[in-house]
């Protein structure tokens, strides 16, 4: 029954059974946590060959010797191989260390403090930066903004990806707006695909919004479709050198998800013009990545056709999770008018919508139950959900039974508060 | 013969004697490279079990996946390993990626931009902030100080380390002076061992030298020694502690020329306050450190002794190296005038200072033919040696073949040079 429909009475009712199923709950003390987009255990031992890979041949297809110093471009063939990733040149690549947050703070704080172009174009000089964040959106995203002192403007997610009606609206009209977040493909957390009008249309944006504008390209779930038929993305570094926009473009990605989540390799894309003023602040702090680790996953990982394969042993262990989430809302929820959903076919997160004023107390009524979600809030800038509707779920870390147990969980307290909410605005 | 007791005659003959030696060595098209402070190849392939050598077994001693996220410190055993190398506690060692000049970085930019005692501490708030930097030293030290604006004050290096009266002399009278930089053991280039006096008065600088000055405690080759009887380092950390100024002291150590150059594990000690702060920082760049590569280098290397014999094996590749240009430069420039140099008992250089005005001369005379140097001032802030006179040798990445070519070819140079001079001086 739709929550709307239902008299006092019958929510009365529903409210002492929800009560007695939360009991329930509580008195089993769970200890069971949603929070995390972490691959499994199962997930990171699909990698385990990796160490050991290189049986003592320690040498890169030119010769190079990984175990030295220098190239601070990453090794040859990790950038020809995870460049093909993002849609760019060998030489528009730069495959770094284990982290793709570093090299998305380094390029924030580059073009901040010292300009990429060089100095006098530091946005530092601005009064004030402002950046875009379509919400809901990646926390790590808002923080890097946070501690650069970067004010930020939520834009809306649409189905197809930011709304880029809002966001051309925005950039036109206020150039202080230096850049925008985007996570393309099975976006943190509603698992959304842009569309390719959307690709191009952000491709397209520096043109309008003026000389020092970027966009950070965050492709963390480039390869990670759950099934089949998962969308494809288009290439925005084709739309950007269509439209001539490649310098206002970086891409990045990593293995992150694919092999280790602590011991992967991380890369970014941009134009040649880019990465030479990237490097050129770059080595002030470091000689080069380690090149090892990039040639184990070369050795391991060789071409897209082995990423595929190896994406599709990924998918089955995380899919049942999915479905299990999925599932479950859908047999509880569906109809019920107390939420809405998102079913990703990629990616690490189902976004999930309570009725507006909700979602704080649904985290807190799980939490005292011992499930723990992600905070409310912490989809949106400065942990600002003004309608506090929305929670992310990131099923892939526990078990199975686990995730199937805290969903269950979780759609109690979805319902308590609901019933709870109705009853008190009579 | 003293080059100042040649007759003008004697210098002349020498003269022809030389140039036709420089003209055979031209001849020869040699192909040297004595820059590098990099270790050969037979040295990174003492750590070829590094890779493969956790069997599959991803689990830190505490129960650590060490394949999935997390651990901004780095891996317990990691920080127990690593912190007693620079006789610290784990609780006050961070482990990082593969690069200790990234963690120095850090240090200098947050200090600088953030405050290391929170904002209004942040050195950036000064009209200007200055540096020691004892000469001849390393040039990545000074190339983070250039970056950073930050003005370096050079300070003569003895053989017991940085002159210290005239170290506390200066931060005495000049409030601006934020920072030393110190190479403790087999300093670069030099090869000196700070003194146990000098490394107590560097522990208690801080007291003269204020609020907000930091130590920069480069230990790269803590545990490089050359022979059995190499001088130890007193503790700095043990002094800090009896001055209560462990809050003022950041050391820094790496695996890159024990394992891996490109590959290995860097580490950082200071007091648990101040590794609290850098944390705070760190966390909005990185989600944590390589902890597989961690996990790989403490099997491999798994307590002080194992490291110790190591080391030994390292030593026994690099040392007839060294004892090449040392042996040479003794046979052919002892008693001459013509330069004096460093005899160090471990590190990666000689230091060699030739009569004033001609390190450059002798620099591009043998680049000319066909041995490359270090660029003479790169050992001095700003490229800027004023009496030109210190060349930094680095024989360990050549054969032992080509140490020995290039050091005879550098002989020639140095006399030449010294010859022209003395007969231009009348």
């Amino acid at each position: 029954m739709h929550i709307d429909q239902a008299s006092e009475a019958e929510l009365k009712e529903q409210l002492n059974d929800l009560y007695e199923q939360y009991e329930q709950l509580a008195e089993r003390k769970l200890g069971l946590d949603l929070t995390r987009g972490k691959p499994g255990a199962e997930q990171v031992a699909l990698s385990n060959a990796l160490d050991g890979i290189l049986g003592g041949d320690y040498r890169a297809a030119d010769g190079t010797d990984v175990r030295n110093y220098g190239g601070l471009d990453g090794l040859a063939e990790a950038r020809e191989l995870f460049g093909a990733l993002l849609g760019v040149a060998p030489e528009e690549t730069l495959v770094g260390g284990n982290s793709s947050l570093t090299l998305m703070y380094q390029v924030i704080d580059f073009a901040m403090n010292e300009g990429l172009r060089g100095e006098d174009t530091a946005w530092a000089l601005n009064d004030q930066v402002k950046f875009l964040c379509p919400v809901p959106g990646y926390d790590r995203h808002f923080s890097i903004c946070e501690y650069m002192h970067i004010e930020m403007l939520p834009v809306p997610m649409l189905d197809s990806g930011p709304d880029m009606d809002r966001v051309e609206e925005l950039v036109r009209n206020d150039p202080d707006i230096k850049g925008i977040w985007c996570v393309p493909r099975f976006s943190n957390p509603s698992g959304c695909v842009y569309s390719d009008d959307t690709v191009e249309r952000l491709a397209k944006l520096p043109q309008l919004a003026g000389e020092h504008f970027i966009v950070m390209w965050d492709n963390a779930y480039a390869v990670h479709s759950l099934y089949d038929d998962a969308p494809a993305l288009a290439s925005i570094a084709d739309y950007c050198r269509a439209h001539d926009t490649l310098d206002h473009v970086f891409q990045f990605g990593s293995t992150s998800k694919v092999t280790f989540a602590g011991g992967g390799v991380a890369f970014v894309g941009s134009s040649e013009r880019n990465l030479s003023t990237l490097k050129a602040h770059l080595a002030f702090q470091t000689i080069g990545p380690d090149k090892v680790n990039q040639l184990r996953h070369v050795r391991f990982l060789p071409d897209r056709a082995a990423i595929e394969a190896h994406m599709a042993r990924h998918a089955a262990l995380i899919r049942p999770r999915f479905e299990a989430v999925l599932d479950t809302l859908e047999r509880e929820l569906a109809g019920t008018g107390m939420g809405h959903w998102t079913a990703p076919r990629g990616g690490y997160f189902i976004s999930f919508d309570t009725r507006p004023g909700l979602a704080r107390e649904v985290v807190d009524l799980a939490g005292n139950i011992g499930v723990k979600l992600t905070p409310a809030g912490a989809t949106h800038p400065y942990g600002r959900d003004e309608a506090d509707t929305n929670i992310r779920l990131a099923p892939t870390f526990p078990s199975s039974e686990e995730v199937q147990a805290s969903i269950d969980a979780f759609v109690v307290c979805v319902k308590l508060a609901t019933v709870k909410q109705a009853l008190a605005a009579g």
